[in-house]
Order: C-alpha cells, then sequence, then structure tokens
C-alpha cells in the first residue's frame, strides 16, 4: 500500500489565500441575492441556513473547518487561524445539528477579529450572541452540548449546506441566505454587482409609476410565441 | 385524437368573479382562527406557510398563478391582472423553493394596488419588503433566482399549500396561517365570524375570572361517561 | 384475562410531588445550555420546540398531558391541575401539529397561575399569546382547530418530543430550547448551574482578552497526540 | 347571517359522473410518467405518495373521502359509494400519518370492487394488504390507530397530496407515482398517451443503437445558441 | 452542592427484570397493529423507524442503550449483557443518523442470542444484515461510521423515536412498526391480542361477504346523528 | 469590470483524468462502507440518495453535470461525454426533486457503457430502469416531466447531496449509501479497503464464536478509566 493520505482530516492550513480587501470590502454593501445574481445564479448556500437573529449579516473571508458529529474540538483550533476580517464557515462529516458554538467561542472569535460565522449545524447561548451581535447563520438553534475528541480540519476545501467553500473565499450572508465567492474572482463580482445595482434603483422607480414588467422588459411577444391565450 | 385541451397551462383569465368588497372588508377584521372555526374548521392552508416578518397581515381577493419550477415568468403575467385590493396566490406545478418575488416585482404589485402575496415558494430581497411593508406568506426565504422560459397560467384555480383556491376567493393571512374564504360563501363566513368574536370576548372575562372551561363547557359530564378517572 | 389495565389513558392524578419551590426559583435564574451542561448533557427536548414570540422564556414545574390528534379536550381537564408556578407539558399519542391551545386557554392557565407551556404540537392566537406575555414553546404555529372527543391522561409521565417528563419535574425553556429537570435532583442541578455560571463570566473576560481556548484550556498537546498536523 | 352552507362537511354524494370505462381501461394500459406527459406535465400527486408493496399498480375512477385526524370514521361511509372500478382517493383536514386503514377495510374496498386506494396518511396490515395483492399508495405506514367520531365528507372535490381531485377522475398509481385524469378529458388523454407510447418504442431503438438525444432532438445548435462551450 | 448523581450517564445495569418468557412467546405471534390496538391504541414507536429488508420481524425483551452521535461505544458494552431472546433498543441524546451498527456487532449480538436491534440512528452492512437474517428497524440506512469515545448507558429507561422503553420490556416490530410492551403488563396485553384477533378472523369473512362497516358496527344512526347528510 | 468568467455554468469539458482502470476494478469489489472506512470516514454522500431498486450497486469512474431545476438539457449533453466504465453524477443548482432521468436517456447512457447514475433529484420509468438493471441512486423518484430551456455544465467539480465530487474521481454506491474516492488516491485506497476486508474475515469468526468486542478491542480499561460504572 502506498503512503498517499487517504483523506483530508487532521490538518490546519495556517497560509491562506485571502480574497483582496478591497473586493471584499466592496461585496459588503451589496445584498445576498444581487451577488447571487451577479455570479450568473451560482454560489448559494441551501437556504435551510437561517439568521439566528433579526439584521444579522456579515461579510468577511472565510476560514474553514470541518467538524465531527457531537465535537466542536476544531472551532477551538480555528480560533487561532482567524484574521480580522475572516468568517468562520463550518462543516460537518455527517448531519449533526448540536450546539457547536457559543457565546465563549465567539467572545474568542470577537476577539481575533471575526465578523460571524457561518455553520452547517446547531449553535446556542443564541441570547448572548444577539447582545454582542455577533452574527451567525445556522441550521439550528440547539442547546446540546459538545465534546472534544475527534479531529477535522482547519482550512481545507469544505461542502457547506450544500455549496464548496474554499478558504479565503468571500462569503456574504443577510436575511435571504448565504452566498459564496471565490477569491480570484471577488472584484470581478463586485464589479457585476455594482453594475446591477446601479440598475436596480432606476427599475424600481419605474415599477413604482406603474410601468408593467411585462412591457419594461417586453416580454409580450415571448409569452405570445409560447402560446400563452388570454380569454375572459 | 380530440382537441380538447388535455390541461390548464398557457392561459390567463382576464375576467374573474372577486368576492364582494365589503364582505372583504369585513373579513379583514378577523383573525386567521376565527375565519377558519367560523367555517367549521375548513380553508386553511397548510402551516408550513410564514410570514416573512413580524406582523405581516393581508386580506384580499384572489389572482392565482401556476408557476413552473425556477421560473417567475407569470409572475409578471399575473401583475396586469391585478386590481386594488387583490392577493397574489402563487404554487407551482412541484415542489420548489426558489426565489420566485423580490422587490422589484413588489413594487410592479404594489403600484398595482396588491395587498400582499401567498407563494408556494421562496422569495427573496426580505429586507426590501419588510421596509415597504408589503406581506409575504412562503414556504421558504431564498436568495435563488428564476428565469423566464415556461408557460404556467393566471387565474385558474390552483393547489397552493395543501388548499384549493379559485381566482376571486378571500384570503386572509396573519400570524397564525392563511385561510381561503371561497367569494360565494364570504358575507356569510364573515357573519359567522363576527359571531364568533363576539361570542369570544365575553368567555375570555370570564376564564380571566377563573373559571374553568370544564364548567364553563360543561364537560364534567361528558368526561365522566367517557371514562375519565381522577386519582390521587 | 386478568385486569391490569392495559394502558394509562382516562387518568388525571392530582397529587403530584412537585419540585421544591427554592430549586425551582434558584433554576430560573439559568439558561438552558447552562442546565443541560450542570446536567452532564442530558435532559434536552428536541430542538424543534420553539419559542413562539421573541424572548419567551418560562421556568415551572410541569403538569403534563397526553393529548389525543387534533382532540384538544385533556388541555381543559389539565386547566384545573395547575397550580401557581406550574409549566403545562403536553404530548400527543402521535404526531400532530393542529393548534391546540389559543388565546382563551392562555386565559384560564394563566388566571391558574401556569407559567407557560411545552407542546408538541401546535398553537394559534399567537398575536394574543403574544400581547398576554404568555410563553409557549411549540413545534409549530398553526390555525387548525381541535375537537373534543377522546381522552387522553393528565399528571402521568409522557415523553415531549423526545424528553421523558414526569409530573413535578422542573420545566425550563428559552431561545436554545428546552430542558427538563427531574424534581428529585433539582437544588443539585441548580447548584451545578450556579458553579458553572460562576466559573463562565471569569472565562468571558479571558477569552475577551484574546487568550485561546487552545491555551486556556490546554489543548494543544492532546490535538498534537491524535495526530493533527500544521501545514503552510 | 344568511344559511349558505358555510363549508362541505357532513355530506356524501351519492351519485357521481365516473369518467367513461373505456378510457379508463385504455388509460390502464400506460405507465403514470406516459400520462403525466401526455397531459402536458400537469395531473401530478406530490411524490411523497409511494406503493406500499413492490408491484403496485392501479388504476380506476375516483371516489373521495376527506378525513378528519386520527379518525377513520368516513372510510367506512365512502365504502357504500365503491362502485366496481373505482379507486379511493382519501385526504385529510390536516397532515396525519395515523393508520387509517387496514385489512378489514381493505376487504369491504375489495368486496366492493374497489380497485385500490390513494391515502395522503398512513395505512397498517401492510402484510395482508400485500397478500390480498390490494394495491396502496400512501404517505405513511403506520401501526397508529383511529377513532370513529367526527364527520368529514365522501365524493367531494378534495387535495390529495397536492392535487385536486374530483370525484370521477381517473387516478393510476404506478412505482413512478400518481396522476389524476380529468373525467371529461380522460378519452383524450387515452389517446395522447397512446400517440406518445407509440413513439416511444422507436426512440428507444434509435438510442439502443448509439444515436444521442443531441442529434435526434436536434439540440446542438439550440445548445450553442444558449452559449455552451467545449473545452479540452 | 449535594452528591447526588445528575444524570444517568455511565451506567450499566446487569440484573433487570424481563418480561414473563411466555407472554413474550405468546405476543410474538400477534402483529404490532393487533398489540397496539390491545393496550388501547398506545405504546407504538414514531413510524419512521423502519425495517432494513423485506419481511424483517422481531420480538423479545428490551436491552436498552443510550449512545453519543458518532459513538457505537457503548454498543459494545450492550453486547455483553444480551441474554438469548432480548432485543437491542438503542436511543442516542440527539438526533444522529450515523451507521453505529453493522455485520461485526450482529454477529456478536446473535452469538449472544439476540433477536435483533431497534435503533433511532443508522446501521449499515444491510447486505449482511439481511443475509444473515438478523432484523433491524431505524431511522436511517448509512455507512458512515462511528468512534468510541464518549459513556452513555445499558439498561436505563430510554426514549426511542418518541417511546419511553424500560430494559425488560417486549419490543414487537413488523412491517407496520414498532410497539412497546411494559414487562409488569405483558401477559394481560398478550391476552388481548389474542381475544382480539379471535374476533378478527370472523369480521373479515363477513366483511369478504358484502357486508359493510356501516351496518355491522351499526355506524348508521351515530353518523346520522352527527348530522351527516346524503345528497345526489 | 475585468473579463474573469463569474461563474462555471454552460461549459462542458471534454477530456478528464478518470482513475486508474485496475484501481476502479479493485474498488468495485468492496462494499461502500468498507470504502468509507478505509478512507478514514470520509467520502460519503448524504444518506438521502437511496437505490431505485433492490440490489442496485455500482462503480465507476464520475462524468459529472450540473443541472438546472426542472431541466434535465445537460443529461442529453452529458451523454455524449460518456465513456465505457463511468458513472454520471448530477447535481443541481438548487434542491429539486422533478424526475430529470428515464429510460430513454437510461437506453442511451447504457449504450455509452455508462455503469449507473448517481443523482440529486428525481427519476422515473423506475420499473423500466429495473428490467435493464440500470442502477441508480437518487433523491426521489417522481415522474414530474422536465424542460430543456437553460445551460448548466457538464465535468466541471460539483457537490452532489453533500459531498464533492470532481470528474474522473470513483463512485461506488450499493445498499449502504455511495461514497466518492478521488481519482488520486484511488488505489491506495483499494489497497486500503482489501486490508481492511482481510481483517474483518477472521473478526466475524472470532464474534461469531462468542469473543465480545469488549475484550477483542480491548476495551475494559478504556471504558473504566472513562468512568463507566457496573450497578445491579
Amino acid at each position: 500500500m502506498s503512503n498517499a493520505p487517504l483523506n483530508n482530516l487532521g490538518i490546519v492550513k495556517r497560509n491562506i489565500v485571502r480574497a483582496d480587501k478591497a473586493a471584499v470590502e466592496k461585496l459588503s454593501r451589496f445584498g445576498v441575492a444581487t451577488i447571487h445574481e451577479a455570479m450568473g445564479r451560482t454560489g448559494l448556500i441551501r437556504p435551510i441556513m437561517r439568521p439566528i437573529y433579526p439584521g444579522a449579516r456579515l461579510c468577511g473571508t472565510a476560514v474553514t473547518v470541518l467538524l465531527q458529529p457531537g465535537d466542536n474540538w476544531m472551532m477551538h483550533v480555528a480560533a487561532e487561524q482567524i484574521q480580522p476580517g475572516d468568517v468562520v464557515v463550518a462543516a460537518c462529516t455527517t448531519d449533526n445539528e448540536d450546539g457547536f458554538f457559543g457565546d465563549l467561542l465567539a467572545t474568542s472569535f470577537k476577539a481575533r477579529g471575526a465578523k460571524g460565522l457561518v455553520i452547517d449545524g446547531g449553535v446556542r447561548d443564541v441570547k448572548d450572541l444577539t447582545e454582542m451581535d455577533f452574527p451567525v447563520f445556522s441550521r439550528a438553534i440547539n442547546a446540546k452540548g459538545t465534546i472534544k475528541a475527534t479531529l477535522g480540519s482547519v482550512n481545507i476545501p469544505v461542502v457547506c449546506a450544500g455549496a464548496h467553500v474554499n478558504p479565503g473565499d468571500v462569503v456574504v450572508a443577510d436575511i435571504d441566505g448565504v452566498v459564496v465567492v471565490p477569491a480570484a474572482i471577488a472584484a470581478q463580482v463586485a464589479d457585476a454587482a455594482q453594475a446591477r445595482e446601479d440598475n436596480e434603483g432606476a427599475k424600481r422607480a419605474i415599477f413604482a409609476s406603474g410601468v408593467l414588467g411585462l412591457d419594461y422588459y417586453k416580454m409580450r411577444e415571448g409569452l405570445e410565441k409560447a402560446g400563452l391565450k388570454y380569454i375572459d
């Protein structure tokens, strides 16, 4: 048997390439839906991930962590890898909604400069997290405590709630969901989002004046061609 | 093969019989639970449909729309059929939680006088919708964008989250859920709801004074007959 | 065939042993996560149970009720057994999310001194319950009304959303979930929770200062022994 | 308050217009997917409905029944309305997976000539039903027994697992799902299904020979126009 | 702080009172639905628990085990407590569908005389288990492996998929589900099941002859009194 | 705005590096649970993916396809990229259970030498697929037809039911689930699986003879150290 590693467990990558700060800052101005559209309708994490309090919003570069079920050991390992402006993105090797994260870890993360957490699992101490205004997007709120017994990894590529996330990618989350922007295209996506948003403001005024999308987008011909029939 | 239409896709019905305005207005004064009880415990949409912001509430006449998965073309067609006081009720030909609706469509709907949206699918731009106070009851919040490629229909009877809705029916929604009142009985249901509500106020005071439902509703005999035993 | 009862339906137990009042009062000062940890990570109800309004919180001694699907007859029977400081814990013989509970029952429960309701089912009149500040933790919000036809029981041991609850046990609920403390160990659990909380305050300051859990909990050696590798 | 009925509960309609027998017979030759396509991709019940044993298949005219949660009283009422060739389609006023149906009701239904059952709920005695070869498509298998206390209705329009079913409609079910064909278009749909099937046999041979759908359906131009790029 | 144990983790009870062998044997002759009815419609585990292969069936006395998420250490501890005729009933401290059990543990369990497993979690090696004819009723089939790091308990009372199970209780499972019979009433329940079954045979013949439940159970008067209306 | 592509839609990669044929052949001899363990408990797709017929099993190299909701256009594009020994792995840009695949596509895939399909969506024509013995692992069986309107991609990295899959990776599926082996380590994983299997045969005999895992794995000391207490 050869010696190649059979998995990527038990690894902490210290040096990751974070998306350009200016691009991150620019992306932070846009909503998740806008960024997702700017990427050609890609990049979304599944909508089971929800903010734990009203108004939660985050934008930052991903420090990724792969957890084991009922075990938050790696969250402590991840804390040390956080740099100001990072968002921790936590995945798990199986479906598990235990409370991997609470106020003490949030205090640690915040002290390191973290902008928030996206976790495909549960969190607790939600009242404290809300008071700290530490934004978390999670699959569940769950008081269930966890152990510290098994290795996962930090800063490897992970799949979080259906989306592939590389360490350093930009993660943006608001009430509409969570979107992941690959670091390499962060600036272009920010530009595309800006272009889209510039366009939206004008459109909103037009629709508010009573112009229909049918006319503005010139859909009538297409609909007729597709066979749409108006009856009385 | 004969020429009868094999389905009701690709149709927009322009003239629908809306429930009587006075009945709609009267129904708007009652909660969903009261109206549902007044209808003999019928008319409810399944409870997976939830308001997208606290305090969302709507009452109006249904403009129905049947969507295709991942496709919101028909929402634009529906916009033109909206009259002041209408609520759009959107169903889909399959289970799909994509974000069929956002702030631009809401602007259009509002410009036409729509009172809100009930959609067996997802919506996005929830922050904007909240600021506009445009009430939506949906199965999901989801930034996922949609295309405009396939015909559905507008103002045909639809099944929305387990309930049959005809265009023109009254739809009432609040934090307790969504109820559909057939147009033909809207006035009677409003009367029955009023009668029920008149009755409730008195009851609340009675129960607040410490009288038990056991005594007020004279349940003790029935319970004993059914075999209920008190032990120490 | 012998005459032993084949089930525990149709029973109301009047005299139950409630947890010591002082212990209940002491437990009311702690969060659900803290109490759950103090019990060695046991006692939690499944996280599908959620508060019906922001800020809902309760602590009291359990009056249990076993419901039949679509039937809230036993809720009225339970009302009479409530003493000041009690929390009603409602289970059902099957999975059912109908609206077993609303404003009138809440008025009755409150008049008897109830501190709230935990129900593995649905509730309605949520606007009223919120205005009354009557805390409810439930599986669903659902306007669906119920009948009064079949016997269940009151103050028998029940399984509520995955947890075994005996009448008289302490039930504590907040945004993190619901925890059940057996009456016999309520005082000890309160002590253990206090000890844990005393400890947490100090820890929070330490982590806020930038000390890592890795160092504070001395995890580095264990992680290395488990094989964790740092790479660049 | 006027006297119009506020709901359609407590009704048994004796005379219903069943789809033409020849059309039903013709439809029985086709699979569910074929019929659904012949109807322009409409008519499907949601895919949560599954056969209770391998090879279960049914085709017949709908006798509809609306059940109350945990209550199968109306199933007995429905039995009397069954005529040879009918399929009972059972809906419920709420989501409930109790075991509304078992071997005794199946014996009764079979004695009346029923071809099977489609039920948005649970069934039990599945071993017996399998031995009887009485096909059932249900949401769940569940031993939970039911009571007989509350009225629903028989032969009113119902919504069963997301589809609207009128009494007399043709219901066809196989391993791919359940489809509902309105009685009025049963013959046309059967013709369209036949046309589709005639076509499929030829296609299967063509694809088996290695011809690609890309070529057979002439998709290459459309794909290129949509912007598809081949890279190495 | 006092010294009472704060939970029941880390315990193995060696001596448990198993239900009477004759009663177990007698119960093994009946289906789950029959036993559940004989207990007054109680005792069922939630219907999410399904057999892993067609024809799986079991009846025996419960050895209970409480697992931790992603950890099957206690399954090995439980193996030693198995006596011929036992069924292992496994619960977990949280919702977790990992594969806690496979062919090696099954071999061990079988060597000790176990009749099968009921587990609120996942199992794997299903092909082997099928070939061994070792019946398992589980929430999931899942290849996900588990660790051996954290204590649970063996032979304490557990909640398994919504049902309370005491060690020594009789557990019966077939295609209709899983039912738990408290050891103390096993004999009475067996008698009641026999009485019920004696009765059913006759009924089946009657219904097969075309007699309706409406007449056999004399339901017509009750239905009329409840207000049922026949219309044409 | 720069010109970097903002997403990877609309791409077909023709040349992919498939895992070594000998390694694939070797992996085909092992079960999914064994391979998953050999990879250090990694590589599993979520257990919602189930075989559509008993005995379905597959092993091959991945041709990946990213679908749009309700649209199977890309399946036809994927067909052309299939080489003998490939398995098609289909993901979707959103959660969608429509029937993307049926007997005609299966005929095409088979003609190209495909070993089967793993699809995070629905399939239909299951009777035909079973007769063809064309193994499919899917999230749902669903007759719902799809359109051909929107571009996805072929042979890009995808996330399928929670697992990252690169084109050319080895995919193995059986009744226990689906596992993905990166092409680069296929040979090592096969070796590790072989080593594991060699070991299992011996163990099975030992456990069948009555030796307990407690003794064979020398767990007693660890359990005692962890605090396990035996009581009577």
